[in-house]
């Protein structure tokens, strides 16, 4: 049998754990809540032994906030621009009930600057399965935190991070937009009023604005249940504005989004409405590029088959 | 002797009482915590009671929240644009305590939509003190909801509502970039880094960079007690940014600035960072509007004097 890996997606609120046989296939996966901000009792040794628990001695290679100034072993970020085989080169270690740990280190942009942590090993694994990207792409990751990558010729040249989720949290549950309204209702109609908003607000843009939310409640225009909606297309849209004005996107090329459910169908929407084309990346980003970095770092021991 | 007024200037947080002479001038002035969210036993009557005790029986003119839908009486808003003469056409009545209140409406804007209350009464004030701003001039109100208002021939032409002074409380307390920080310490330094970065943002501004007060302090250039004042300046200077490219204010023209200390303070810094000549306004101007929108209303029995 071939040796295979074990690969962790280590965020601030999950833990994933993945084990791989000798060809890269996932033949186990394993999901925590176990989260760096969400250990159990024992800490990070803890929560590593169970998600691996009775799986075999093979390599171990971490990505996501477990490397972070706040995880179980601080991992310095690598400057943009740069490859996969520098990633793969700069890799930290860690011993830990008997198993070598290996952490991916997170990527710095020095031109911002901007970082990210766990990110960098999706756009791997972007890549490894979309090696057209790598040319010359441009990668959305939607979220919290959403990040806008750029590539050129195989290399990561840079990237820069919109706080659209996090902001949105905090429109919604803590301002005097959202807090004290009825649960949210799904409108589409309230949500591509808040993209146009964003949209027509030009240079100045949504922060020019967000006070809309609440004048149109006041006016009767919009539902206080559809505030949600609206201010999630006002910052998505935004979003989107922020990205064409700063050259991350253009009508004339693609964006390849990674992320799967509503949220990245509101980017789609969102995008549609500003002419931007954006192509969905394939599923399971984040095993592809844990896989991919531990080749590139020798940590596979592919044997002869019999 | 003379009949007078009675001004209120009634918030969200605060209750302000003002009596005035038969000439306008202000004889005492009563600050309580009685903001519309903050009411004593007996709600507004209450409050009411205790603000005018043992003052003459004179006319009564209040501004402010006291009017909005969770306020005493719910006052409908005046469309831009607008004259004083209109809003002092335009008050509501509400008998209480045996006094009767006259409550000044708010102003809303319905090309954006949007909406203030209060701060109509301080664009008067500065008005009446100072003529010339009514011809052309360019208002600027900072605080938790920053207002910017736009004065032509006499009239309220337009405003609009930038939420920097909340945006900035929700990012220091509850948000990735501030929460959990040691005590704040004053950076001047600091501040100016986050002006520049707002300005130098451009069209696609503060949103497409506000990350960077994390990124900045994992690279030890910012210190973490400094993190506030960076934030600050970012969200000022992204205001100011805002308001050249939306065409509120430009380097030709001068903008009056309404309020005073340590606010005002930082946001004439950010004007100068970014060419604009901004000029305090004369102090008390809610006192000075109440008092204008009061005689205007004919509410000002002057008498003639023996």
């Amino acid at each position: 049998m071939n040796s295979g890996l074990i690969g962790l997606d280590w965020g601030s609120t999950q833990l994933r754990a993945y084990l791989y046989d000798g060809q890269g296939q996932v033949l186990e996966k394993r999901t925590f809540s176990h989260g760096i901000r969400h250990l159990p009792e024992g800490g990070f040794a803890a929560a590593f032994a169970q998600a691996v628990e009775h799986w075999p001695d093979v390599p171990v290679l971490a990505c996501g906030m477990v490397g972070s100034r706040n995880g179980w072993l601080e991992v310095p970020y690598l400057d943009t621009p740069t490859s996969v085989d520098r990633l793969a080169g700069a890799l930290s270690i860690l011993v830990a009930n008997g198993r070598t740990l290996h952490l991916v280190p997170g990527l710095r942009d020095p031109a911002r600057p901007d970082v990210m942590r766990g990110e960098e090993t999706q756009v791997v694994g972007v890549v490894a399965q979309s090696p057209e990207v790598a040319r010359h792409g441009c990668l959305l990751l939607p979220g919290t935190h959403s990040k806008w990558v750029s590539l050129r010729e195989g290399v990561v040249a840079g990237f820069a991070t919109v706080m659209t989720g996090e902001l949105f949290g905090l429109l919604t549950q803590q301002s005097i937009l959202g807090a004290q309204l009825p649960p949210a209702v799904d409108d589409d109609h309230a949500f591509r009023r808040g993209v146009s908003m964003a949209r027509d607000s030009g240079a100045a843009g949504a922060l020019s604005c967000v006070f809309s939310a609440r004048t149109l409640m006041l006016d009767g225009v919009l539902a206080p249940s559809s505030v949600s909606d609206y201010l999630s297309g006002l910052l998505i849209g935004d979003e989107m504005r922020i990205a064409i004005a700063a050259g991350w996107a253009d009508a004339s090329s693609s964006v390849h989004m990674v992320g799967e459910g509503a949220l990245c169908d509101r980017y789609l929407k969102a995008a549609e409405m500003f002419g931007l084309t954006v192509h969905k990346a394939p599923d399971a980003t984040t095993s592809h590029g844990l896989w991919r970095i531990a080749d590139a770092a020798g940590l596979i021991t592919t044997q002869a088959t019999a």
